[in-house]
């Protein structure tokens, strides 16, 4: 297992701090809903700890690191930080919704507590907490211009986010999705959070306006590094690290990059065949594919190099975050950092 | 049947074109959702004309009308009514989710085409709309600071509207709701928005904090006015005027102002019975209470003086709205708008 780079942990109790002092002092049992899905609580309302790794929060501040480190510009990107957690975990709200997932982080989701009326209710209040934790930045001396320029790209990045959730839930009911489309689709819904995240962290922290849409393009190509080696785990991870058996992403018929890939470049016969057996009515948690027909994917797979295939997009997508991150014209003492995060996103064996 | 106040139909055309001008031009089914809620659209994509009052965009320029006359300060004041007018409708979008409403407007509702999962994300798409629609008062000459200022007043009242939502959907499930917390979830549900309304036109006007804060002040107060009246023709409105039966609140067992009065005054052999009609577990579209229960508890609220009190709440939220718009000191020329307009919410037929 390679190691956790340490910007992960670096600024975690700055923006976890940063993010409670969001929460308006209200008691109504909403605001508990909210912190149990930001892991503060469990559903009783006892502290907990179930908060996720804060990838975006990490990247908000090094993004900020790229471009200054002034103490102050830090703790303006704090408020970044903040903002960009909370509405990643508010679009995790609603997507169990609309999934029905029912465990998230090793817990029942929201929605599974408190009803989906609720959970709507929670996400709703969580995306109104996002802003106020980024309008905090004025108390830390952030100007008015740049905040609504922060306020702008996340408000931009959300859209984005929404669109891509859109489409994912639509390519669920289709079985003719292209691979060009499949990463239009995680772009948006993996994508634009984290460019928002180096973005919003660099506008914090003064970067001008083509620094943080450099910083944008690349937290774009990092977030389609993240799915696509996603993808891959799913499928070939050891099972031992990932925590669930190989194949996870078969058994789910999850229409994931390899098996668009291999939709794309299998025999006309073996196309229809893994077609039929990924029909959307057979989908569903309810209907997991039977061994021998996970077998038989698998196999297809390893025939046509799925899995190689899925990792040189990853790796591409890496180059291209490099790419992207070098024409930002970041601190040097920034790079680094970065390009560890990014090599842990392509290289993570969970 | 009074008439319909010009200040509902002066700017409408106006704050119409400047929603629109929000919309980015993607080519997305999901933005023909948005439309469609917005009433621009049938459900196949075609235009129609199906939108609210705009009672909300009314008094987001009448709030600005209360500071100044100057055309450029309405303009940007129209950004403001655009993002009220879109934060209500993607309110209502969830609300219909959550209360499983199947139309509104005489329409589908967007979750009953589209799927509770398509839904959720249209809202959410809708409430980032709107901070786009707001941010375009930047382009009609408005400073960052005030707009930074009309983000946060739109962002406190959405989360006091959610809030609000919150506590509905819990009164649903409790026999033994107080006629003040009531009151104080009206306040957040439907005067949070009025308030912010009135607030967000004048901020953007040129209003001091303190204008501002009294006119948000006065709007909460319009909101618990418009909702007493909303009360008070649930149950005995002329059935001809409003569109539906006579005592249609009573069958749907709906919890409003009259029943919680009565609940507070009756006798105890009474109040029980009564309690035991709205248990929430017997509620629900499904179970319409029967004639002779209808008969009865209207029979009982006339006893009590339901009616008049219920009346008498509103007339009392009126002169309450009244006197914080005095002390907001507006341009007298708005003040007659402003009070025809809570006049026409206080009478209203229907």
């Amino acid at each position: 297992m390679i190691a956790t780079p340490d910007a992960l942990s670096r600024y975690h109790d700055a923006v976890q701090a940063e993010m409670r002092a969001a929460l308006p002092d209200v008691d109504l049992p909403i605001y508990d809903m909210a912190r149990y899905a930001l892991g503060w609580q469990d559903e009783h309302g006892n502290p907990a700890s179930a908060s996720g790794k804060g990838a975006r929060a990490a990247l908000t501040m090094l993004g900020a690191e790229a471009i200054s480190h002034d103490q102050e510009a830090l703790k303006r990107a704090s408020s970044g930080a903040a903002a960009v957690e909370i509405v990643h975990n508010f679009s995790l709200v609603h997507d169990d919704v609309q999934d029905g997932d029912v465990e998230r982080r090793g817990r029942p989701t929201v929605w599974k507590i408190w009803g989906v009326a609720q959970a709507i209710n929670t996400g709703d209040l969580m995306r109104e907490l996002a802003d106020a934790a980024l309008r905090r930045a004025l108390l830390h001396g952030a100007s008015p211009g740049s905040v609504i320029e922060a306020v702008r790209r996340l408000n931009r990045a959300t859209m984005l986010m929404i669109e891509g959730q859109y489409l994912d839930l639509t390519f669920e009911q289709r079985t003719d999705v292209a691979v060009d489309e499949y990463l239009a689709m995680v772009e948006r819904k993996t994508g634009a959070m984290m460019g928002v995240s180096l973005s919003i962290g660099a506008t914090l922290a003064g970067a001008s306006a083509e620094q943080a849409d450099a910083l944008d393009r690349a937290g774009k190509r990092l977030g389609r590094c993240f799915q696509m080696r996603d993808d891959w785990l799913g499928i070939w991870a050891d099972p031992d690290a990932l925590g669930k058996p190989t194949d996870a992403d078969i058994r789910r018929r999850k229409k994931s990059y390899p098996i668009l890939y291999t939709l794309d470049h299998a025999p006309s016969a073996a196309r229809r065949e893994l077609m039929e057996i990924y029909r959307p009515d057979l989908g569903g948690d309810g209907a997991d594919l039977p061994d021998d027909q996970v077998d038989w994917v698998h196999n297809l797979l390893g025939e046509l190099g799925a899995d190689q295939a899925t990792d040189q997009a990853a790796r591409d997508e890496y180059e291209a975050f490099r790419s992207e991150l070098e024409s930002a014209h970041p601190r040097s003492a920034a790079v680094d950092d970065l390009e560890a995060l990014a090599l842990f996103t392509l290289e993570r064996d969970r």
